[in-house]
């Protein structure tokens, strides 16, 4: 043996050693998950923690608790939101965020919302455990009713409306009283808002939603942005008649004319090179009995892309394709657009990069990926530079109690996050 | 001045007068019709007798009224429906019936229905008036809640189901308590049956309720018979899924393949010549919001030819179209037929023939047509030769307060009517 040999044999495993990635607690983190999946169930047991149900406000309580014990100095913001601190060493440095959502859709899933959550306080208390103190000070934000419109951090961005505190959800109650039910306080929303620039970065670990990295056998999707999304309804007018004593050749038949346009949707937003979706959701037809030619049908029109123009180009493709529709059907047709729009919402690439690098440390394989789904990322985009980490989806199921994600792919997803953001914290110098 | 020309100059008027058809009194026939008009509006005065309705009874009072005026002996049956009856010379020979509904669709028309019942009553005082009586027995029948399915002549057939008894209409009313409250008796149905053969014929005026004597500019509609329909439920199962994060060569959208369904039904109905039609008038996407892809879709069906085996073929064509669609769109689509079919039923080519005669013999242009919509007399048709004469309806409108029928015409179809019975009278000896 000689003393080559015996130096490698030494320092060997002291360099692999300083070379692992620190990871969290997996266990820990799932045990987290099953106890928040414990409020807001039915009398079934169904998940049903929509936002500010007696679920969620109980569920806003064993995420407080949980903080402190991760060492989080916690808080209620205006808006409902909970945001746990940990401080920096450089009290000059912007704070860096992680976080995500508690609530859930009706009859809705334990994954979606709730994986990001968790991992982001399990995180916070891996930096504690190992006693690692960032030199940004760290915020883990848990937002309030992300499925009724992004609302908490729609209100950090300063974007949330007065008329939607109107706006009921499943529970009876509105947001507006949802929001002091959580604690928050709508006469002060305005100091809820984070100006422009006050925050580092963000980042949020979500379940992604889709079918894709299931399908393909991946661990982390590297999102690059949030899909912007346009709405409109659709009328369709034709003249409702006998459909008894009306001849095929004398009709004007609104759902025939809405069928023809369901399948231009399909059809042009096949046609574009992309990953542009566009869908019809609703439909209603009147007066809607199976012996009256329908004289009017409404309908939905959703189209999402990345690219605000890509959204317009497929909109003015089916505008033409509708219009020959209607000249031909004897109908008119009308668009209109609604106000519920969410503008696409990029991530940082410098951010997206380090993703990259955190999975690859941790041997996890990845790709660049589309978010179609709305996040709380994307209003945090319009304070600070973020990023988002998807781990599969069983089957590309969500919203709905199916929804399943495995422990092991949520411990990828939370020690990507944790890497992510501790190299922020060595990168990112404001 | 010869002797030939003063001959003919004193015989050519009477031989004019004797040959010329005799006519109902058009003035009172529309000043009946608009009294029976004034009963079931609502507060806004718009048409809304439905049968059972506190204004369906005050008609039914009013009819009576202008039954006994006419000199016909009125009675109730325990389906509710009014009967007038004029005895006839010849007591050996089976009464013609003639009649039709004064019931009306929720926010229906004042023509549909009332004039066929009114041209009936004042037949009956025109007979009574110029002293004519007939060799058959007269009834004039007003048959109950014919737009909530047949439901006095389906009696009169001994085709009403028990549990159609059960059916609740807009105004809160069972068709079982309704027939009550007009004076029926429901324990008693069984003795409402008229047995096949027992009346000598049914003859029925009605309005179009299409838009081709209309459009045509042609008097008279001699029915050749009123089609069959036929009822399915469709169900189209495909996969519900997030609108935003499945791609669109991922989905299997029941919405779509419900588009395409649509398509090919009209396709198909337009394919066959003659004067079939297939209609798609309801349909329910769920979960039927703009930001899911629809998993399930249920639409309506139905068909209407005179001939069945035309419905069956058209149906056959539809169901291959549906097949390669399901397979197209990974869907699986489904087709439940509903029991509420009704039958072909033809009319009797020798009371075609007597009707074309009064028409030419009044001046009125005529032309063989089918009824698209059900009538009384396809129940009728069960028990005895029937017969129906349509009027125009304005723009082919009806079951809508727009419909309309000018005087002019309803007069026209009121002297077709009385000499159609006049002339029945004379040939048939039975």
């Amino acid at each position: 043996m000689n003393l080559r040999f015996l130096l490698a044999l030494v320092l060997l495993p002291i360099i692999t050693y300083a070379q692992k990635p620190p990871e969290v607690n997996a266990s820990r983190l799932s045990k987290s998950l099953e106890k928040l999946a414990e409020y807001g169930r039915d009398a079934n047991g169904a998940p049903n923690r929509v936002a500010y149900s007696d679920g969620d406000l109980e569920a806003h309580a064993y995420v407080q608790g949980l903080m402190k014990s991760a060492g989080l100095k916690t808080s209620i913001d205006p808006a409902g939101n909970i945001i746990g601190r940990r401080a920096g060493k450089n009290t000059s440095l912007k704070p860096i965020a992680l976080g995500s959502h508690i609530d859930m859709v009706p009859y809705g899933g334990n994954f979606d919302g709730c994986v990001g959550s968790m991992a982001a306080i399990e995180v916070a208390r891996t930096l504690e455990e190992k006693n690692i103190q960032l030199e940004h000070p760290l915020e883990v934000i848990i937002f309030t009713d992300e499925e009724g419109g992004l609302t908490g951090s729609r209100a950090m961005a300063g974007a949330l409306k007065k008329q939607a505190l109107e706006v009921v959800n499943s529970t009876g109650y509105s947001i507006g009283a949802g929001i002091e039910r959580l604690g928050g306080d709508t006469t002060r929303l305005s100091e809820a808002i984070r100006p422009r620039g006050s925050l580092a970065a963000f980042l949020e670990l979500h379940i992604e939603q889709g079918g894709i990295l299931d399908r393909e056998g991946l661990d982390i999707g590297v999102v690059e942005g949030i899909v912007g999304i346009k709405w409109w309804d659709v009328t369709v007018t034709g003249m409702a008649n006998h459909a008894g004593t009306t001849p095929m050749a004398m009709r004007q038949d609104a759902l025939l004319a809405g069928a023809r346009l369901i399948q231009a949707v399909n059809e042009e937003a096949l046609k574009l090179k992309g990953s542009q979706v566009a869908t019809v959701g609703r439909i209603k037809a009147s007066p809607g009995a199976p012996n009256v030619i329908p004289g009017q049908v409404v309908l939905s029109l959703e189209i999402r892309d990345l690219s605000d123009a890509v959204i317009d180009t497929l909109f003015e493709n089916i505008s033409k394709r509708v219009r020959e529709i209607a000249e031909a059907s004897g109908t008119s047709i009308e668009f209109k657009a609604l106000d519920t729009t969410g503008k696409p919402a990029l991530t940082a690439p410098f951010i997206q990069n380090e993703i990259r690098k955190a999975a690859s440390a941790l041997g996890l394989s990845h790709q660049q990926m589309q978010s179609g789904a709305g996040h709380d990322a994307q209003d945090m985009a319009l304070i600070c530079p973020v990023g988002m980490i998807f781990i599969p989806s069983k089957g590309g199921i969500s919203h709905s109690p199916e929804e399943y994600s495995s422990p092991e792919d949520i411990a990828n997803g939370a020690n990507t996050l944790l890497n992510t953001l501790l190299q922020l914290d060595a990168s990112v110098s404001e």
